[in-house]
């Protein structure tokens, strides 16, 4: 048999078309916004088969030409049922073209190429060539070429015109880089969607698939660079055994355009290396690095180059030696820049056993207090990696200083796209909105519009370099990220990347409809979601800029409120029965205030000035403290957490208003998703509120804190086989008690009498779900069983001990229950390992239609 | 823990209906039309909260009565999403009451049974008890209660009034059962949907979950039995180690009020029973029948009976002692009478080595020589089970007249609902509409209006018992029959078997409603598939009675047209070069009509009054010979199947306009079918078109037939590592011929040179796919690899050789290429075990849009 001039992607992506392969086009999220789905709309068919070629001809022979030419024919097959012709040069009929600048000008010399176009720009551009339509995609590289495709493509998706173009983009940066937290060892640091597509048992995974079709989703929002390694990096990552299994991963990246990162391990001179120093002035450390570098580059010519956490929560670094973190940087970075590549060293710096005691203490403060002293030192192939906010991605932080703080240094903002403190892809928390704020945010570090994502792009002081990284983590779940709707994060990601001067809008409908399909209700309904969805979150866990109030020791998941005090990793809030907030200014408190230009500087200072969204961030305030709104800080508290869960249960309706209209699969899987959330809203409502109660002792105006007439406690209830027992943290469970399991035999009974009016109700339990058992529950009414489940949940998501806390409490409503006076209800329940059934409460509610 | 007074069932369900199992809301077609979706239009599910009371109140005590009360529970729950409240008596508030008409009465002392209703019949009736609104579901036995508590949810179902019931259902006769053809070792007799949900290794399974469910869904329809064996009766079915094994069977079963029933071996006594005879006048013989019988009863006190094929296609039977077939049926009946049980005696009874040269000779006569001559010589409790025809299951028959020749024997009608000769649940076929024409023949038995529906029931000569009795074979696969269209068969048994009188649109618009959900334009497009469907099926395969024309011989599926001709299995056609058509005149031929009673022998009889449809079932004619219709009988031939292929087609177009109105899962899998049923169709018309055209010589008047310019033979192509076979059948290859592949290494390419104009077109590759083998198929234009494809279909669908023929005929198209004069068009293959990669021809067709 002949053997075809085709690469091996196209023929697998032709027989996942071709065959009689049901499931293969199910709607799992494995496409996320590449689905390239049939065009229903006649008359939308109609004007592409008119104006769409039916000839492709790509002027380039290189892998990513390639990629550029198959997707086109994927993507015209997928929409338009038709397969392009391909042509090796021009042809006597209309065609589309695709090449770079110099490629097309050999082949159409009429064609002049913008002179304005930068790297990894494109144009497309409709000419008229011999008489015949030629739609040309060109740029000044190949890469720009593929960006080019995948934008006619989503042009197409998103039913736009393509009949004349004349149109042309450049990124906004050149730096758009993922990161993966991924451990050899297949785990995720901060993934919730699954083990590693890239490593496993310590070695890169023998089949790449997911990671190739991974690059193509980054490579279709203009991505070009991926680390794949947790930045808490395994120095063996790079050993020589190692070294040719990254190859191979740099080899599934190829053809998309996406270069290779890894993290290394600032100790590596020592603990692979056979050095007995990793001093970054030591010439053997300059050695080893000059030939770790090299051999990398013998295995991967277009390797893109480190990112190093340093001197950073334990990991080593320059300051062993007295080293600066500048010194630390340029050792590795000055052999990258004989190869073009680059380092990136992440801004991520702090004392992590600081004295929580002294009050002028300030973790905010130690990016700005490292690196704009050392600004000027770094080589201009290194990048300073800064987190969005100065603290660890918080639910709202103001914009770091450091970004308005270095003016001689490269930059990337480092944005999380895996929602580690957002929930962690059970919550639907569409980030862009918040990314969009810090980005826009105008930090006057020359003077007015000097917004963020220009000075990290180097368009205010002129840096070689900069960009944007996104922190992505996903994970082997088929559809990426777990949540069928967290997809819209990596997507908004990936397109303010290109071009952070996007609105969130614009970006949740371009991804809805492209994920989704164009039905208006539902584009209509999922955006609207998605852009509400990060200030409920917001609401009903931490607002007015005092952090999530999550448990920050290890799982940084469910609300935790003190965990954040009396230790020494700084994310202090001070909350105590006298009030609450960090004083961050110059005049009373840590003076971090100061590290901004004036007048942000002076607008967060001032209680006048700032704004009520960031004032428990900047200012230590009592619980009475009246805001701007009007309302006191405490009343705020209750109000925003009631008003958080009310949102959530509108997701729901929201989302139910979709039944029919999005597929069977996702609806399903995102209205289980967005149930949970509520329960798990609530849990965190009462939580905040019962603490901030108890701490300021000022009730709720409204009445609705600490008093839940509709709420029976299982510590109230009659127990067989069940303990009361206190949980910990005493705010993660209403009135701080919940039972749990003694029994010898495992079984447990908890049951009290129903006293009031007759009706339909809905009974929610409110239980804890932890990872190690799967207890039984039954619940009774009026001796009738009306409903069963198990506690099989994975909660939390780490590998911590589970127990009954705010990680776990997981509510399972029934609904639709008639209820009469003097009803028996009852829990019968059978503890499974280490879970011992433990319950909560029940609430009893109207029913809810 | 206390004991829940619940049933395991319940259980089951509520673990199924509360558990965070996505899985198990997706519509897999397993609930059949028993989903009780929940009722999403807002003033129906008003009407319904407000007219269906909150509690619920059985008063029997029974598995039945459970089952009732739990299926109530259940439906309301999916569609109202609200638990009835389980009551012991009726309370002081609005109820439905469930209870045999004993016990409402001494409940509702005022309530007046209705004298007209029959067993199993029930009234569903709304009155007032002490002010309060009480709606009884009620029936002369437990059963009617069960089957009026079905009826009502299938109202709720269809979102029909429910607040003021007055009315009363009977069934149309007693009998209402199926038939399940499933061998011990697990395979199923002319199955089509997987292995046995009974039997596996010889045994009865261990999890009866699938028999249990079965049972609800039989009983949903008011289906009373079941057997669950192959007819060809292995002996041993009924030995003592397996009569407790068919206990399991009748356990699951019993909640839902089926009995059960079993095939036997009429050779039982001496294959089982140790003794030298099996002769029914043999008081060995009758002894043996005394005990097993009682045996079975002692382990099933609630038996159905016996289900008997006897002297029939190679079966043991009377006739080797030289004893009637009354004689078997009462031997095995005799003892079943104590028990109240049954024999069901097949009519099913022909000589299978008759002389096909002896054109007097008819198969058609069989069942009424056999039985009508032994009328009252049958004990009251055996009743003579016949096919609606006179044949075998063939897409179109008349009624069998022994229907008509019976009047002292109870009788059942046997119906096919597994799709033997009807495509075999592969193809899209509707029988109700059959059936219908069948039931509702008027045979003039007793002067006009003795249709066969109330022959059957006993209704015209006054028999004690009779009915319905329908050949299912649901299997393992997830939605029971295979093709997500084909359960409208079982549910159309169902319906009919309850109430005849019913119509297809009826039938069709009920089951999609409950199927598929209330979108109009769902209802109404798949409604007019499945009522078109039957015909259609009739175009492409075997038009005017003449059978239809598939291989007989094992099979039963692709056509094959001289199967039929030349054996002693007597489907004879007698087709030739100058005729075809069996002649059954009492005139000139077998005298098959005057089986009828005038004047429908006379109908039949006569050229001038036969009706087109069955012409050749009664009467040979020449090709040229004109029909009523005005066509004569060959263009008759031609225009039908290329209409029936234009059907199907349009089938495919109907279905896609379903596209996001129909899950996604079903939606996929009824699209591939139907895209499959078009080639499928394609083969059938060119097998038939060619056969009648080289018979008869008498070309078609539009041209179509043997004239296909858009069709290149593989046998013309350029052939690398392929031969040229001759196809056998010879028609069932377009000319006859197909290449396969002889090579050393199993590689194969086959090309040639496009010479059309240039546009956009489909390629479609007619090839054969076996079961021996997954070969590889990839297709070229000018070098370009545009589709691949395996052929891993499982073909055909019994353990016969797996063979190039009109069984293993399909299609496969490639949508959208874009064609140049000169271009090369090459199709490359790798053979697989027996399966050598065997292509018809390529054929090219303008883009389908």
């Amino acid at each position: 048999m002949k053997i075809s001039h085709f690469s091996p992607g196209l023929f697998v992506l032709l027989l996942t078309i071709s065959t009689f392969a049901v499931s293969s086009r199910a709607e799992t999220g494995y496409d996320a916004w590449l689905r390239y789905e049939k065009i229903d709309d006649a008359s939308i068919q109609r004007d592409y088969d008119k104006s769409l070629p039916a000839v492709v001809v790509t002027l380039g022979r290189t892998e990513v030409a390639q990629s550029a030419q198959n997707e086109l024919i994927r993507g015209v097959r997928g929409m338009l049922g038709r397969t392009l012709r391909i042509e090796t040069a021009l042809p006597d009929e209309n065609a589309v073209l695709l090449g770079t600048f110099d490629e097309i000008k050999k082949a159409v010399p009429t064609f002049n190429a913008p002179a304005d176009l930068k790297e990894d720009g494109f144009y497309l551009k409709t000419v008229s060539v011999a008489g015949h339509r030629v739609l040309i995609i060109t740029a000044p590289n190949e890469h720009g070429v593929l960006y080019g495709t995948f934008t006619l493509l989503r042009k197409m998706s998103l039913q736009e015109p393509i009949s004349m173009l004349d149109e042309m983009e450049n990124p906004y940066a050149p730096v758009r880089i993922i990161n993966q937290w991924d451990n050899p060892n297949g785990t995720i640091e901060r993934g919730y969607a699954g083990r590693s597509i890239f490593w496993e048992d310590g070695h890169v995974v023998k089949d790449l698939k997911r990671a190739r079709d991974y690059a193509r989703l980054l490579a279709s929002l203009g991505i070009n660079g991926c680390s794949i390694n947790n930045v808490n990096a395994d120095p063996h990552a790079i050993d020589s055994e190692h070294v040719a299994e990254l190859a191979r991963v740099a080899e599934a990246f190829r053809p998309w355009g996406v270069k290779l990162f890894v993290c290394i391990n600032f100790g590596s001179p020592k603990s692979i290396g056979g050095l007995d120093t990793f001093d970054p002035l030591d010439p053997r450390v300059i050695d080893f690095w000059n030939k770790k570098v090299d051999a990398i580059y013998a295995a991967i010519p277009d390797f893109g180059g480190f990112i190093m956490k340093a001197d950073s929560e334990g990991e080593l670094g320059p300051s062993a030696y007295g080293r600066t973190h500048a010194d630390a940087a340029n050792v590795v970075g000055r052999p990258l820049k004989a190869h073009s590549g680059i380092v990136f060293y992440r801004g991520f710096v702090y004392n992590h056993h600081a004295d929580w005691r002294n009050l002028k203490l300030d973790r905010a403060r130690a990016a700005y207090d490292n690196f704009h002293q050392l600004d000027g030192k770094f080589d201009d192939n290194v990048i300073i990696q800064i987190k969005n906010g100065p603290i660890d991605f918080q639910v709202r932080e103001p914009a770091s200083p450091l970004f308005g703080g270095l003016e001689k240094t490269a930059m990337a903002i480092e944005l999380q796209i895996t929602q580690e403190y957002l929930g962690q892809q059970r919550h639907l928390c569409f980030e862009v909105p918040m990314w969009k704020e810090t980005l826009d945010f105008d930090l006057h570090a020359r003077g007015a519009n000097t917004p963020v994502k220009a000075l990290v792009a180097g368009k205010v002081f002129g840096q070689p370099t900069g960009g944007i990284a996104g922190v992505a983590n996903v994970g082997l779940d088929t559809n990426w990220l777990g949540h069928p709707l967290a997809m819209a994060n990596l997507y908004g990601f990936g397109r303010l990347a290109w071009n952070p001067d996007l609105s969130s809008e614009q970006i949740a409908r371009e991804w809805t409809k492209l994920t989704f399909g164009h039905d208006p209700q539902v584009v209509r309904t999922i955006s609207d979601m998605q852009l509400d969805s990060w200030r409920t979150y917001e609401n009903y866990t931490g607002p007015l800029g005092v952090g999530g109030l999550t448990d920050i020791i290890e799982v940084h998941y469910g609300p935790g409120i003190k965990s954040s005090e009396g230790n020494g990793w700084g994310q202090w809030h001070r909350g105590d029965t006298h009030g609450i907030g960090m004083d961050r200014t110059v005049a009373t408190g840590t003076g971090y205030t100061a590290q901004y230009h004036p007048p942000v500087s002076d607008r967060y200072e001032s209680l006048k000035t700032c704004p009520d969204e960031l004032v428990l961030f900047f200012h230590h305030l009592p619980y009475d403290y009246v805001l701007h709104s009007g309302k006191t800080l405490i009343q705020h508290v209750y109000d925003s957490h009631y008003e958080g869960v009310e949102q959530v249960q509108k997701f729901v309706e929201q989302w139910e208003s979709l039944k029919g209209k999005v597929d069977e699969q996702r609806y399903n899987e995102t209205l289980a998703l967005l149930e949970y959330q509520v329960g798990h809203a609530m849990e965190w409502r009462d939580a905040v509120c019962q603490w901030f109660f108890k701490m300021s002792g000022i009730p709720d105006q409204y009445h609705r804190v600490n008093n839940d007439p509709n709420r029976i406690e299982a510590e109230s209830m009659k127990l067989d086989g069940y303990e009361i027992f206190d949980v910990k943290p005493w705010e993660t469970a209403s009135g701080g008690k919940a039972i749990r399991i003694v029994s010898a035999d495992g079984h447990g009974s908890a049951s009290f009498n129903y006293t009031g009016k007759p009706g339909w109700f809905d009974l929610a339990v409110q239980y804890y779900d932890q990872t190690n058992g799967v207890s039984q529950y039954k619940l009774f009414v009026a001796g009738q069983k009306v409903d069963q489940w198990l506690a099989d949940d994975l909660l939390p998501s780490r590998n911590v001990p589970s127990l009954p806390n705010g990680h776990t409490s997981t509510r399972h409503t029934v609904h639709g229950i008639a209820l009469r006076p003097n009803d028996e209800i009852r829990i019968d329940t059978i503890a499974d390992g280490g879970e011992k059934a433990p319950i909560d409460y029940v609430e009893i509610e109207p029913a809810s239609h």
